[in-house]
């Protein structure tokens, strides 16, 4: 896949690693107004004045967390900022700078460095945020990629995961389980594939689940949005891990208890076709898929009338007390208790 | 080596990504002012009112940074915190929290991660700051840190590398080298070992050297030091990749050139005589060593007389016009240029 895209092949030992640094930084425009120093010395310098700061970490490691074989280095690399941004939003914050490591073997050539690279760049000129720093260093196997994020927000508006309480009602942006049905999908054509070089992959009709998969997004526009509805949430958490692991995160941190009701989880029919095609059940996945980077957070039964109506919110349930439990509320009216199987669980399961 | 030192194996699996976590940072004190909320949420919130935040980061990976053979896990954590601390220092900064993220293959039993985690609380207990956050991932082969360090200080005392003038006086703390021989006696000792494993390590009488290489501590005295002597460096970098590579990047950032005395050049006892012993220079060791996280900085003239008699500073040299270029001047009075030649020509060189 590197060789097809990438003709040209330039040893990173040619540049060296303050070489690679001036190479891969010498684009980078700043725009936060808070960036006082970017890349280019011992550390970089913020100025948040009167806001909090917020700083969040991830870490990216090939063949655990992605595969090259079918994830396009840009692609990777736009991930790689969108997964630590979207963790910055969960505190109704706005992310303003990151700082980047990555370690890298000399299997990649200088071209591969920079589509990489290319893609966290487009990410933070999409999300408004300099990039201000970072590591570069080589590996003796693969590639890893280290990530912060920082960002600020009033302190009367960072949201916490465990301030919800009972008789909030639990929301979710967007629609859930397209990353895992799309890694699905990859996963099934790379077997073919393996088995017969010569077949042509079949990903027409799912570009929506690829996309969520391949290129997702993290949900910059929801805080602004909330300010405008003026809504604060009451305990905001992102969904990295799938919904039922983070509907349990803000239950145990908050000390209640919730009711998810099956048939609010709001899909996307392309999810919903291709569970049937992979003869899965799509509540599973949206309970369990992760990788999907929507909003969960819970917001007092008052504020009800201000987002019933828009479309980038679903209501799915609502906070009980403690002592009743953490339930998924199925179509036939039973209870069923969430449990926090996540992603590696269900790939385990798949194996 | 683990099998020596722990003889309980607990697998990680056991425990679970969230468990893990919980378990590794139930023991966190936070102590600064600055930290409104650390591990436990989607990201970590600080408070910096209306000082300047410095961030800086650095990754750690096994095989390329250090050789678990030889180097203690616990002085592994706390070596990977003290580089970040030192980068945070070298802007005239007082750091305040750290992120750690850490990806580990599961050769790697619960009892080596709290080995590595109770070295990073260890400096962190030790500079005063605060361990907010980080991820804690599988890797699929070896063990990979990523350690991003925050600080602040107020705008008029952050120091940059590219403010240095001809004139000012180039001075460096405590004494450099002993790091990078310290790790020759490792590797010596190593490569006995593997010839026959009855062998016992001859490391008495390299104390000093090899506290260099595995515990390195962060000049957290110099700041306050300055600060007291009412000197302002009007520039400053941390040395980690040689004394002479640093030069270098004050000189080429500030377009200015240096003249560097070698018989300034400070050099603990035991690194003399560890030199000679190698059959290497210690002057070459010195300029291209590295790892002695000691800083480098630039004086205004006028302020020679508040450090000339202070124990931790030496002056080295002084910082001339860039046309005059960068350079070495021998004890026999001749001028050679300084190059970039940092720790990894060193070591390709040593193969």
């Amino acid at each position: 896949m590197l060789e097809d895209k990438s003709p040209k092949r330039t040893d990173l030992s040619e540049l060296g690693e303050f070489g690679l640094i001036e190479h891969l930084t010498k684009n980078i425009k700043l725009s936060q107004k808070s960036t006082v120093k970017g890349v280019g010395d011992d550390a970089a310098v913020l100025n948040h004045k009167n806001k909090h700061t917020v700083v969040t970490t991830d870490m990216l490691v090939e063949g655990v967390h992605f595969d090259l074989t079918y994830v396009p280095l840009k692609h990777l690399g736009y991930k790689a900022i969108i997964v630590n941004l979207s963790d910055v939003y969960a505190m109704n914050a706005m992310p303003t700078q990151v700082t980047v490591s990555i370690a890298v073997s000399n299997r990649f050539p200088l071209e591969a460095i920079e589509e990489l690279y290319s893609g966290m760049l487009l990410a933070c000129e999409f999300y408004g945020v300099d990039l201000i720093g970072g590591d570069t260093t080589s590996s003796v196997t693969g590639l890893v990629i280290s990530v912060t994020a920082i960002g600020e927000a009033d302190k009367k508006d960072i949201v916490y995961r465990d301030t919800a309480k009972a008789g909030d009602l639990l929301v979710v942006s967007g629609d859930i389980g397209g990353a895992y049905l799309g890694l699905q999908v990859l996963e099934r054509e790379k077997a073919v594939y393996m088995e017969n070089k010569n077949m042509q992959p079949e990903l027409v009709g799912y570009d929506y689940i690829l996309e969520r998969q391949l290129k997702p997004e993290a949900r910059k526009d929801i805080i602004p949005l909330l300010k405008e509805l003026n809504v604060k949430p009451t305990s905001m958490i992102d969904i990295s891990d799938g919904l039922s692991s983070e509907i349990l995160h803000i239950s145990k941190k908050s000390g209640v208890g919730c009711r998810l009701y099956e048939e609010k989880i709001p899909l996307d029919p392309t999810v919903i076709s291709t569970a049937e095609e992979f003869k899965m059940d799509s509540t599973m996945i949206a309970l369990s898929g992760g990788e999907d980077y929507e909003l969960l957070f819970t917001i007092d039964l008052a504020d009800f009338d201000k987002i019933k109506a828009n479309p980038h919110f679903t209501v799915i349930g609502h906070i009980v007390e403690e002592k009743e439990g953490c339930n998924l509320i199925t179509r036939d009216n039973s209870a069923i208790p969430l449990t926090a199987q996540g992603w590696d669980a269900m790939l385990k399961k798949d194996e």
